[in-house]
């Protein structure tokens, strides 16, 4: 694997989403690595940007507020960086169908003024963008590689595919270094706790440090790959570095499958609550993509990464952060929903 | 084949870019067969809508100008139609590269906004969408069937791939019926002749017609797939009639590669005008998908259709018709560049 202090030590970097889940992970770490951080987030109300998620960095990234497809001054923010890590997106599967307007203007328009800006100021630079397994829809074959078609089961997995066409497309046209990463399901530190349309495991982690009881939709064996935030940073340093993933698009998972059930099982033993089998709700039927789990064996081929956070490893670090500071992430430790 | 005057007779049809190329055949074609028919047209600059492309048919064809997804009182005509042809669409490939943002508003905007007015007042019809070729971008093998990757070379193709999936998606989430195509190059009576950016087909025509020398890029050695516009109506009827085809993606297609030199060369004999070979202009550079040419057995095995006009008789045809009508679709007899 590449040394990542060697390659972003005193380079400068941009973060767009930084204020979010994976983006302020990703910045936190860019600035131990000495690397020069900026971050963009346009802290959209529940998209998880929040800024108690870069606490104690202030003298070390430089946080703007906005829109990237709107911000002002973004011209100057990209001119000179040596990486562009292009995190920000709307991530709400049932949201989207609710309103699929905002998901365009949001994911789409957004990007795509963005990346015309970039193209414009800064051809040079490497840029990642991150899309999601749920271009994959409901899988085809498993574990799925990145072969598999697109088929997205919402708005907002079409959309991600649109993203991440733009971006293999700006590489192509403006010879722009370009990494595309597909990631599964994340959890750890820093994700949004206030509501449950962004994924079930966090939620499952706030009911029960509520005091509440964890409901898990339908039988519970749906088969899910999920990573730690901290091998995911590392997979997206590891990507942008290294020259062989540039103009590639690349899985990021575990690939190890865990059902819906056994992670609330984990969860509830490791906190003492208590969990229930309930009906699928309707809005959730229509962005439910059944089985789905990676074959990550690309990424490691050509980086050498690998996860390194067991499940039941990251879990514990995960329930750990949130028991110490829940008050920045949800309002009252009532039991939830 | 499924007799289409049982199945559109006395039938409420609406064509949206209804007075565009392929959409004021098919309007035109739907009223001969006694369907009551309605279109919409945004009439966008340099987009193919004109008049005259439904002249003589006033009295049997409801006009109405305006985006699909702007145009006031667009609910009231969705309601109780029995056919929604969804062939609105900004189509310049050059042109989604140097203006992105404008593509994206004309066509994933007012598809998806279209889309959520269709869906609130009327799930009964039968839709169907035109995409096309492009969204394969360069085959990875030939003939391209529908199983090929999506890979769009320019931002048009991008977002007519969006805009498919829009489509698959809302009939999966809402039950409407639905049948997506992926038409390759249509030629025929009026299209735009205004300008070169959508397909050399039309422009050699102009050109040949106003005395000119026909251009051809690179060596002309690409093949494409040429259908005359008649036979892209009837497969667009054929496949909306046919309830095997709802759900589905079909290719349409003659199946048949011919090169662009023959093209010009056929062009040229017919009218007497000549050719030479010119070098790639930088931006065509970028939209180019080298040889393409389809895989239409999906089609032919689900409705029995098969393209009845051969190139050389669809070319005789297409000669004439702007022989007689050139005036009504560019300005001047002159030699075009």
């Amino acid at each position: 694997m590449i040394d990542l202090e060697d390659v972003y030590g005193g380079k400068r970097a941009l973060v767009t989403g930084g204020l979010g889940f994976i983006g302020s992970n990703l910045a936190r770490r860019l600035a131990e690595l000495s690397a020069r951080v900026t971050v963009i987030d346009a802290l959209l109300p529940e998209q998880g940007g929040n800024y108690f998620n870069l606490e104690g960095t202030a003298s070390r990234i430089d946080i703007r507020e906005g829109d990237i497809g709107e911000l002002v001054g973004v011209e100057g923010l990209l001119e000179g960086k040596d990486f562009v890590f292009n995190l920000a997106a709307m991530t709400s599967h049932v949201g989207s169908v609710e309103n699929p307007l905002m998901d365009l203007g949001m994911n789409c328009r957004s990007h795509l003024q963005f990346l015309e800006v970039l193209r414009e100021v800064n051809r040079d630079c490497v840029m990642l963008y991150t899309g999601s397994r749920s271009q994959y829809g409901m899988a085809e074959y498993l574990p799925a590689d990145e072969e598999h078609p697109f088929d997205p089961v919402d708005i907002n997995g079409v959309h991600m595919t649109t993203v991440e066409m733009y971006h293999k497309l700006y590489s192509e046209i403006y010879g722009m270094p370009c990494v595309r990463l597909r990631i599964t399901n994340v959890y750890g530190p820093r994700h949004l706790m206030s509501h449950s349309k962004q994924g079930f495991i966090h939620w499952f982690i706030r009911v029960a440090l509520s005091g509440g009881e964890i409901k898990v939709f339908g039988d519970g064996t749906q088969q899910r790959d999920f990573i730690y935030v901290g091998d995911c940073v590392e997979a997206i340093l590891q990507t942008a570095a290294e020259e062989m993933c540039h103009g590639k698009v690349l899985n990021v998972g575990s690939g190890v499958p865990v059902s819906v059930l056994d992670c609330a099982r984990a969860i509830a033993e490791k906190t003492g609550a208590s969990y229930r089998l309930v009906p699928f709700p309707d809005q959730y039927l229509n962005v439910e993509t059944g089985d789905l789990y990676l074959d990550v064996s690309r990424i490691k081929e050509l980086t050498g990464w690998e996860p390194a956070v067991g499940f039941c490893e990251g879990l514990d670090m995960t329930i750990e952060f949130y028991r110490r500071h829940w008050d920045k992430y949800w309002q009252r430790q009532d039991p939830a929903a």
